[in-house]
């Protein structure tokens, strides 16, 4: 069985990367600033930020292959205009195809989109089609708030995306729902804006009916689907008063939730309330909380342990850890049995 | 042991109430509209609404007394100015203080406050003292959010707030932290916009350091603490990045959270992570889910039938019913107290 990680940012990217978008933001400020140029980054300062962290922390967990893609946080789509955020989505979703050239066997790509606020998302529709046909990419990370905590952008079901998804489903890529950081200081990021976001996707899913035009587009939504599953009474019984089909047909045949919710009750909920069949292993790591839990002595997003401890069937573990994952992605399906895999 | 539900709402007011309402707001489109004056309702009326939907619920369900406040969705406090909110604000508490006149035995008053976009909460505490000295009311509902969905207040440890929280110290009256309808699309009220502020207030209190500066201050999250008891493990190891103390030192003497959620392995999961100490029985009806849940046939709502099927100890049982409401609320308790229960 492969050890599939579904959700792995690189948030330990050199510091040139950093500086680079420094620049990006002091141009921002003062146009007479000089223009930034794209940072060199050699491939052993590359291998050294990821043998030291995911690689390391990936053996030592004993996860096979994590999609990859930018640091979330730092997406931060609400920062300055489209021409910055171009520019700096490529650097970033560039830096993550180095990652996966150096480490073919380890991690497979996924990318962020150059959004901002107010911009029609066919703007990302390129980035998209370079990242999937050029680099290799397998998925994006879409953010349904690009103003960073504003919630100014239309609700994921309004026709504002449909050009997206039609991209989407002609690549076969899914997409994550992730947000970025939050400006608007009512939202810690990790701890409200994130969680937030999942919860306010999936009740948008419930009162539109997006996948009855689009059957086929698949939505991941990560940090265990945000509030749902601890609430999956109030959904079900939602989507009744609302009018709307059972949510196994309704949504849950085109949105899967990751497993990065850092205690064993919270996996054991997951598993018991959502069907096997919408579970993906994901970490999160190296991620939103880096610390020990002291209950266990283990690290709280050492995920891997808590589905491990599930007294569930192999098979249904298989399903979570790679099975799920190779039927949601498509193209990473392909590049596993391209490998005998 | 006594029932208590901590989270009722007068879902069910007469039509003339909505029709004073409705009058409000056409006057706010058309300054030459008639002045609205306040609904003419007779203790038949009431005793109408309330016989037949809470007070048939609470009979049957097995419930003693509810804590009992306006409606939440439409306390809309984004709706007109500062003037139009206390005169709303004023009519509901109102008819409140007629339920629990009506039904002493079974009701007790909690007030909504006649909050405003960008208005100094400050100018809330008279209503407050209005409905706890005059009406005899146990406690409030404070929304963190009266912008309705967009989120321009400071965060609840901000010193905006603090001429309030004075106030609810001097009085020794606690705070459900509730939410109102939203009118940002992204957000549906009950599936998104509730369970979202409750999160959210829930990492404010874990950023900053209000309760040191209250240390008796206290707050009811409801809907079972929003997001928060599923990822119990991300909020403790956020603390321990921010550098908070455990959160038992830091939020949980001065949180709680209800029972509002609808399906019994939420209920296991929220008594398995959270101290029974800081969970207060409630049902949110006739609220936000009206129907029948297909897998057991029983009400979304009824929630006192997951606390019942839990594997606790009667005295954890009474905590959750009785002894946690009684001590977060000491008005209730004197009330209760100067009826021989």
């Amino acid at each position: 069985m492969l050890i599939i990680d579904c959700h792995g940012h690189y948030t330990t990217a050199p510091d040139a990367h950093q500086k680079f978008r420094d620049q990006q933001l002091a141009k921002l400020k003062d146009p007479l600033a000089p223009t930034p140029t794209t940072a060199r980054i050699s491939d052993d300062e590359i291998r050294e930020t990821i043998e030291k962290n995911q690689l390391k922390l990936q053996k030592q967990r004993g996860a096979d292959v994590t999609i990859f893609s930018p640091r979330a946080s730092t997406m931060a789509h609400h920062v300055g205009d489209e021409a910055v955020s171009q520019q700096w989505t490529r650097a970033c979703n560039d830096l993550i195809k180095r990652v996966v050239d150096l480490y073919p066997e380890n991690f497979v790509g996924v990318c962020q989109l150059p959004q901002s606020p107010g911009v029609p998302i066919s703007h990302s529709v390129q980035e998209l089609e370079r990242c999937v046909q050029d680099l290799g990419f397998i998925g994006c990370n879409l953010n349904p708030d690009p103003s960073g905590g504003h919630w100014t952008a239309p609700p994921l079901t309004d026709r504002h995306w449909y050009p997206f998804y039609e991209k989407m489903v002609e690549l076969d890529v899914p997409a994550m729902i992730h947000v970025s950081a939050s400006c608007n200081p009512n939202f810690h990021a990790t701890g409200a804006h994130y969680i937030n976001a999942d919860t306010t996707a999936f009740m948008q899913f419930i009162e539109g009916n997006l996948f009855k035009d689009f059957p086929t587009l698949r939505f991941i939504i990560p940090h265990g689907g945000g509030a749902v599953p601890y609430h999956w009474g109030r959904y079900r019984g939602l989507a009744d008063m609302l009018k709307r089909p059972p949510l196994a047909q309704h949504v849950m045949k085109n949105v899967f939730f990751d497993t990065c919710v850092y205690h064993q009750p919270g996996i054991d909920l997951l598993v018991k309330v959502i069907d096997i069949d919408n579970i993906l292993f994901g970490s999160e790591m190296v991620g939103a909380v880096r610390g020990i839990d002291p209950e266990t002595g283990n690290y709280f997003d050492d995920t891997k342990r808590y589905i491990d401890a599930l007294s569930i069937s192999d098979s249904d573990k298989r399903r979570i850890f790679e099975g799920n994952a190779r039927r949601v992605f498509p193209r990473l399906d392909e590049i596993l049995k391209s490998r005998g895999l």
